[in-house]
């Protein structure tokens, strides 16, 4: 019996320095959940009183929990071109003084000269797809399979889009009037549109669906998978299991739908045996739109949020799960901009040549814990650029509210937002050398700066 | 074998039977950890970026996590009042028009008429003692030795009185003058003062150890300790080993000290076999002390702090740990004034007679999940109501900001809590039947309510 137990421990002792081994060299599955104008209080586990979550809030135990972690962009369209690309929005162009964000009417989209996750993992043989939100241009050259993705089902754009009517959101959600038919937005496949105006109650469950269908089918192959969640942009639909049963309301419907979703495809991963395969980051595409009141969510303790580079327009809930992970709580800088360094990285692909990446890499502190290498942040409005960070403390030569006139600071204003992470106390006056130092940093930032042509500002 | 394993199974399942049937029965140890001025964003698991707080993350997500739980005064006296006697300030006396807490050269403290959870534990043999503030009368009579307790090492108020020169805070502390020596605050074993000026930099520390060692020396008695610690309330101290560790400063190094205090009582009842004997509950006495800038914690996405009954102010960061609790997320109401009725409805012992009592057994939520008993809630600042809560639902007459003049509200505001926690949203016009509902309900408390003699207005 002593013998035998012996022998399992040698076996087993083995078998975890070989598993180990593969982890290292291994290329992993990746599934990025991507919700839209999500905020930073909106999980329970950061810090939201009535939305439950326990999947994510499990993940969140189990996994990486980055509590300093930044959107690209505090809009849509650019932060989802600098997710896929790891390029800040202004170098390909997909950001603009002039339009926030893409339109239907818009004539444009994410270049061809730009190369996605997608497409550097298909150069070793991943599977790829996309299940939701591109918003990255809807002419058909612009669609994700022109973008390196094997499939595509989903929305093309934001869900408020193609309005009916011009009736204000709220005015129609109290008189109750509010249905998917308002917005006669497509449901696409591939290239084709498959549905018009698309159920919007029963997306978030689709598009879960979809996910899981598709993991089933890659699940021999290694694969990337972007299941970019419609929600909880506005208009909010959940479905009939979902629907009046958050204490938060209707936006807590929403949430907890995609959280069940989120528990779905995590037992789907398991029961693959997966799990330890597949790097699964959860995260927002920018902070709450607080302009909605309690259809908005909610950026915590934050500043502010979307279309604001205060802190709650562009720091969202981030949870990296899976693979060898190493769980724990990570507040050093992180941003969108490095899943694409992080996944090639991983997977042993090399970056794209001759252009300039912004993304890092950030396996290291996965894995191994170790300090993020991000240690600064260049954060746009359109394609002007207000504010920058560099190590604890952020400096904004510009500020503004959604839709409001910009103010420009002069001296800029200064904090320290590992203190103060609320933004509530300038430090400029005291701390002039630090001030002077970030403005540097932003001088040769900008000299160097390559801007792309502007794809958003045509529309028919 | 097979027979050998179905004997196992039965036996095992007896045991579970028998297990359960003493944790029903079998009194439980109580331990409560409070901190001073802590706001309900100061936790990992409460939101907060960058305090590192591992052993309370680890608590709430192994215990229950209450995320609507209320202090029973935005200040420290009738907080503490009502955490021991289940009863509002305004009954006992320890709330007050003139003076919001007791100050050194008060005269009064805890009627002996006012019975604690320590004098009700002792009935039933209970060994019982208090490590740090108190804040209930420092004059012999009001001392914790006279009103249950069998020991008391701790600081019998507020670790900023006492204070020997009039400088003010900030000019101090940025002069790089500040230490325990401004403030002759005395420590006291059982009735003696034992250090004067108490050694502030140590003192949290020192109460974790006191705690662990009451804990060792308890073991094989039924106990209730109270750990109430002195910090974070201003002046801000923490000892070499946590000076300067946390990214959020010096008001992030207490923190972390407290949590990795707590970290060691856990530990400690792990290794004594007693954590599944023991019921530990962590909050605080109140919201965040605004005013202290950096030095004051955050609220989280709640609105305001100390001193107010906006919810920054009274709504605190919970956790109930250890016995049987079933743990996750509660989002059901719960106060202070609750853990009275909870412990004694635990232990079998009967609530005091002949006193109102405030307090609501929550022992079901605890151990079974069920809904929280607790359906109101009303707020005091000093002797007057403010605000009350019913169900989802807070009704503002009154408001204010630290030491600002109050502000009436006729008509009231009405917030929705679980859908706006940050209360923002004034729904009253919409709600009217709702706004009477709760006027009546605070009409009806007004109707019955009883007050104790103003036990705060004597100072010489």
């Amino acid at each position: 019996m002593i013998f035998k137990r012996f022998y399992f421990i040698i076996v087993f002792s083995f078998i975890s320095l070989f598993s180990f081994g593969i982890q290292e060299d291994e290329k992993l599955n990746f599934i990025i959940v991507f919700a839209d104008d999500m905020g930073y209080g909106d999980l329970g586990v950061f810090g939201n009183p009535t939305i439950s979550t326990p999947n994510l809030d499990k993940m969140a135990f189990e996994g990486q929990k980055w509590t300093q972690f930044y959107s690209a962009a505090p809009v849509c369209t650019p932060s989802r071109a600098a997710l896929l690309t790891g390029r800040l929005p202004v170098r390909s162009g997909m950001t603009s003084s002039k339009n926030k964000v893409l339109f239907p009417n818009s004539l444009n989209g994410l270049p061809s000269s730009e190369f996605t996750i997608a497409e550097k993992l298909k150069e070793i043989q991943y599977k790829t797809a996309i299940v939701g939100k591109w918003h990255l241009g809807h002419k058909k050259k612009y669609l994700p399979l022109n973008h390196g993705f094997d499939y595509y089902y989903g929305i093309p754009y934001s869900n408020d889009m193609d309005k009916i009517n011009n009736n204000k959101y709220w005015a129609e959600y109290e008189r109750n009037e509010l249905n998917s038919k308002s917005y006669n937005v497509p449901l696409i496949e591939n290239f084709d549109i498959i549905e018009r105006p698309v159920d919007q109650t029963t997306i978030t469950s689709r598009y879960t669906n979809k996910t899981i269908e598709l993991i089933n089918k890659f699940k021999d192959d290694r694969f990337f998978i972007y299941l970019s969640h419609n929600l909880p942009h506005i208009p909010l639909y959940a479905s009939k299991e979902f629907l009046g049963k958050s204490k938060r309301g209707l936006y807590g419907d929403v949430i907890e739908e995609i959280d069940f979703g989120v528990g779905l495809i995590i037992n789907e991963l398991k029961k693959l045996n997966l799990d330890k395969k597949t790097v699964v980051v959860f995260t927002s595409d920018n902070g709450p739109w607080l302009v909605y009141k309690d259809h908005s969510g909610s950026a915590g303790l934050l500043r502010n949020g979307k279309g604001t580079t205060w802190e709650g327009g562009v720091r969202v809930p981030t949870i990296f799960w899976g693979a060898n992970i190493k769980s724990g709580i990570i507040d050093d800088i992180g941003s969108t901009l490095d899943i694409y360094s992080t996944f090639l990285s991983i997977s042993g692909v090399e970056q794209q040549k001759n252009v300039h990446i912004d993304g890092i890499d950030l396996s290291e502190t996965l894995f191994k814990k170790e300090e993020s290498k991000r240690k600064n942040m260049f954060f746009y409005n359109g394609d002007e650029l207000y504010a920058a960070r560099l190590g604890s403390f952020k400096l904004h030569l510009k500020t503004t509210d959604w839709f409001k006139e910009p103010k420009t600071h002069d001296p800029p204003l200064l904090f320290d937002l590992n203190v103060d992470p609320s933004e509530k106390f300038d430090i400029s006056k005291d701390n002039s050398e630090k001030v002077e130092e970030i403005l540097n940093l932003i001088e040769l930032h900008n000299s160097k700066l390559i801007r792309g042509k502007d794809q958003l500002k045509d529309r028919f």
